[in-house]
């Protein structure tokens, strides 16, 4: 295998975060599912960002995140994922570019505007997210930089590309791409509707495709349908190379075909907002694993990261990853 | 005088905040001033942009951020500024009209985008703002909606008003209007730089047509060059009916006529972001005013809403003022 030219390139849904602070009953009058992603059309979108109080937006994106969080923590990066030519794309682009992550896919210059999930964080610092997913739809396979692909170590997915329907088509041709280079591929379920809407893919894929998988409890609970964690754990262990769940406070739980690695939460002073806790998590596993870390080094990697990110508003990180790292992994 | 149907009307330049940490390094290299406003044409704002770090994004505007803290206080408040049909200029939109503040100015169909401001946040919290007026220079005396003057308690000005050319004849306009009912006009001095730039103007109007002016001690100084504080304050009072003069940290002085009063600085546990915090003070301290609060009192609030806005990120309240000021003021 040659030597990768990138640790991770991620595709997702390129998308910008529009966060308000809110209290429960806002989210009852709305009709929101707490906790959870949903999609929404123009005209739900434009409702709901009238009824919202003064927002403030930061670039977003699951898998945009985490790739963000794999630049932040020194990896060398790249993104595939459609913003249109509009300020938000800008703001989108600039995000990324200006931390040295290459971003290549061309923006749309017609059709939807760039993608925007309005995020409700109530007091309990949890976030509730109703995606418009604007032009990001219209990621396809022609949007898949194939060499970009073959030049990165782990090639890493967001579940959520499985909702526009010829991003899967992208999704699935860059696995493929990777995997006929001997590189590897990643994935996330992103969301436990998301295993829902989706589950008879995923499952397929995770079976046959999938080396490293992402999922919280809830989602690989929804993967295989079983109420009991160790009951998901033990159905996941032997399809994919790795898995790395996660379980909020509790920690995460890495399975290898060796060996089951507990990981401990990173203590946090004040959780001010969850959003990306996950999305981070799974840079710093990437990161940690494209660096050669044993696995149990790789949680911790995502522990930090994630601690960082649920200190403070949005899904980007404020601080230097690698510093922080620097500072409390040895 | 009828009574008003605002408490308080503001007209300044409509602004969204594009927000990065950065280190004095950063403000070294790229000839910043640290702490004052710099106004920058199209091709510096797009090469400071490409050189600035992640940004996050939020409505600002110095006179928009004061009205944001009248109506959180529970004032009833109106705006008056210029943003394009543009993506930025629906989010500052949105963000006002969502506090229930009155924002009629038609934004411009065609012409610059709207305005923008990269603030560059160093670890001391202090703030370094590069300003592209785009298009709210556009901003003249056909947007001053008469009746809405009128009918507001105070009419409340920014001297960064004074950079674009109409829009100091909008300024003026909106004076004469307000005082030819019988109204209250209040001034800020907004920035030291932008004083100088402007001194006999602001002479001739803090003389002869504000009511209340606020300013900081180094724009006081500047609009008297004077060297002491107290000669400054000798030299403003008998001209303006109150000024209110900030001090940071030490606090602020009122001073009317009839006395000068000192208001402590209100504790804050970490101060994270000064962004907002003199345009803060002044809604605490207009709402008290047009509520027939003592001066100390107004002053009071003025602190109260300062405290709030620099202990997070951007320049408007992440808490209801109103909460806050009900469970500290008595």
């Amino acid at each position: 295998m040659a030597e990768a030219g990138y640790d991770v390139i991620g595709i997702g849904n390129a998308i910008v975060d529009v966060l308000a602070r809110t209290d429960e009953g806002f989210l009852a009058r709305h009709g929101l599912q707490k906790g959870v992603m949903t999609l929404i059309d123009t005209e739900r979108a434009q409702n709901l960002y009238e009824a919202m109080g003064p927002g403030i937006e930061i670039s977003g994106g699951s898998a945009a995140n985490t790739i963000a969080g794999v630049a932040s923590l020194g990896g060398r990066a790249a993104y595939i994922g459609k913003v249109r030519n509009d300020q938000l794309g800008g703001v989108f682009s600039h995000d990324l570019r200006t931390l040295g992550i290459d971003y290549r896919t061309r923006p749309a210059t017609f059709g939807p505007p760039t993608a925007r999930c309005l995020i409700f964080v109530t007091p309990d610092a949890q976030r509730t997210m109703q995606t418009y997913l604007g032009v990001s739809v219209e990621l396809g396979p022609a949007d898949i930089d194939e060499a970009a692909v073959e030049a990165a170590g782990i090639t890493y997915l967001e579940g959520y590309l499985f909702d526009p329907p010829q991003a899967k088509e992208a999704f699935v041709r860059a696995a493929e791409v990777a995997h006929a280079r001997g590189r590897k591929v990643a994935l996330t379920l992103s969301d436990p509707f998301c295993v829902a809407r989706h589950r008879a893919s995923f499952l397929h894929l995770v079976e046959h495709h999938v080396d490293i998988l992402f999922a919280n409890e809830a989602e690989i609970l929804a993967l295989y349908e079983v109420k009991s964690f160790p009951d998901a754990l033990a159905r996941v262990r032997g399809h994919c190379e790795i898995a790395a769940l996660t379980r909020s406070e509790k920690g995460s739980v890495i399975a290898a075909n060796s060996a089951v690695h507990e990981v401990k939460a990173e203590p946090v002073a004040k959780v001010v907002d969850t959003t990306g806790a996950g999305d981070l998590y799974a840079a710093g596993v990437l990161y940690g694993l494209t660096r050669g870390y044993e696995l149990p080094a790789c949680g911790r990697i995502g522990s930090i990261a994630a601690a960082e990110i649920i200190g403070h508003v949005g899904a980007r990180p404020e601080t230097r990853l690698a510093d922080l790292v620097a500072a409390k992994l040895h």
